[in-house]
């Protein structure tokens, strides 16, 4: 059986429709029939192989929905029929500290969806069945597929750092990440800013659930110094290097600053780190965090922004999302 | 009546006997009499303006130890004749969201004890009683006293920041601060490893509860990989910029690097965080703290190292503090 995807042959090129061998179905491994698909930043960062990680040919698409359609014969809590999502992570060792303690993502042989592995921009995929998470039933699959990598990166370090409800949450960019992180936080019933670089995206950033937004191209001195030592946690979707002193300077005592963006620096004095300042990072979330975040996107009707595209048309989609012309989430549908 | 002191007239000046009018004792406020005081380091760098926060005439010390001698009338909890320590903080606003949660070191308006008033190297001192904090009867004065600066500041995060006993901590820097650490640590039950530029303080450093030693001089890329993600917690006690980045790379997944050293920067590739990776500061602890510290350290005899210099002698300890020849901390004698 063949599996039709769409793949970049070799670095930086466009994808073409390409076919492969259905590999045979492991004991603990699960069979999706995909049905949509997100776009994410990092997908075009694997196909221009910017980490360096990348094999070819390379087959994207880590926000991945789909339908069970074989499960392997040790998998007792899928069957066949039921919705799933696939995230950026599709196996890990199952026996190191971390695995053992529901932390798979920090897994030193954690298997990324799509790097030496067939990924989503496809109508199939097998994974091992403890990384396909069975989706609540008031989730679309539309605009539930972006939860997979966008929605569990911000919604991890929220859990783990221990954001709570009276605390003062900024968000730094407001895109794929960014508008599920103001959700999100606002859901967790924190006040919460946003710091986008399009001003014409305040009222819509508002809507989402932010209650203040700083523009951070025309910020002013003193509207910033209001908020000096002012958030508890201020979350950075950005891939850019912004001015990490100042963010520092707005953090309160015992504040933190986590990054979520795989790029960039940070330079900081060691002294302004001495009242309890955190800088933190992290990554995408465990399978056992995103069942969690599926239930509280449920409940709190959590939802991407999403632009459908037909999987033959994943090229225009590309192009759109690296013009930036994607509010806020480009998902393909199989 | 007039205080006894030494003090700094001016700038980068020797110390000089100095008499000061004492104050009148007000309704929330202790006068101690001083019996023994640790030079810290940042008394030099008060002594010398370094952080340009000094005020002239200047009197050092903030690990005092001595005896309660009057007491203001609201004061309830301390009588004459009680052994007390007051360390780099002699008050703060009372009414913050810190002082209110026991967090007093964090308040805004917190006064250190030598900077704008008369610290400790002197026959007297009065503060809010507060921060006058009872001793133990098991702590001896002379190894109590540098845990009112050098002890909290180690001591507090390793309680703030949750260190277990299961977990593997480095000690970077093994002086004042970092000689009671390697004590804290070993008795929280954690593996403790001292990085030290000092090769010949291995010896002592595993009496002091080290289990491994690593020489930051002539250490090996061979040795250092069998320490790569393997600390959950780094105390970095310097105050020169080492290689961060290097000991960022020894973290593991969830692990902290923590600096108490009011210098340096820090400058980190940011995808070096995206595992959990953290890093914080911390500065001295609150008066609650300081008295948890206090029972921790009698119960497991944990005491700073000293040698003793009479109250005339101060420029000779200061000196000799300068050169790096103190093993591990001067202690003025009144």
């Amino acid at each position: 059986m063949k599996v039709i995807s769409y793949a970049a042959l070799k670095e930086k090129s466009q994808l073409e429709r390409y076919e492969y061998d259905k590999p045979e179905l492991k004991d603990n491994e699960v069979e999706v029939k995909i049905t949509h698909c997100g776009i994410c930043h990092s997908d075009i960062h694997l196909i221009d192989n910017d980490w360096g990680i990348s094999k070819y040919p390379l087959i994207p698409g880590h926000e991945i929905i789909g339908i069970v359609e074989n499960t392997g014969k040790n998998v007792k809590h899928l069957k066949k029929g039921m919705r799933v999502g696939i995230g950026w992570q599709a196996d890990s060792c199952g026996y190191c500290e971390y695995c053992l303690s529901g932390q798979e993502q920090l897994c030193s042989r954690n298997q990324p969806t799509c790097i030496g592995r067939p990924g989503g921009f496809a109508h199939a995929i097998i994974v091992n069945s403890k990384f396909a998470i069975p989706l609540p039933d008031e989730l679309e699959s539309e605009n539930a597929a972006p939860l997979l990598c966008a929605g569990i990166t911000v919604y991890n370090p929220l859990r783990i750092y221990g954001v709570k409800p009276y605390m003062k949450v900024g968000v730094i960019g407001i895109g794929g990440l960014g508008h599920l992180a103001l959700q999100f936080a606002n859901a967790f019933g924190c006040e919460v800013t946003a710091f986008s670089s399009s001003k014409d995206k305040e009222e819509e950033a508002k809507k989402l659930g932010a209650h203040n937004f700083i523009s951070l191209i025309d910020i002013s001195e003193k509207e910033l110094n209001r908020y000096k030592n002012y958030f508890d946690f201020l979350l950075s979707t950005v891939f850019v290097d912004l001015d990490w002193k100042l963010f520092v300077s707005l953090l309160k005592p015992n504040g933190r600053l986590n990054f979520v963006g795989a790029g960039g620096n940070i330079n900081i004095p060691i002294p302004m780190l001495l009242n309890n300042k955190i800088i933190s990072g992290s990554a995408i979330g465990s399978p056992g965090m995103i069942k969690e975040m599926f239930e509280f996107a449920a409940r709190h009707q959590i939802k991407a922004k999403t632009e459908l595209f037909p999987l033959e048309k994943v090229n225009e989609a590309i192009y759109k999302v690296k013009e930036n012309r994607v509010r806020y989430r480009a998902v393909l549908k199989m």
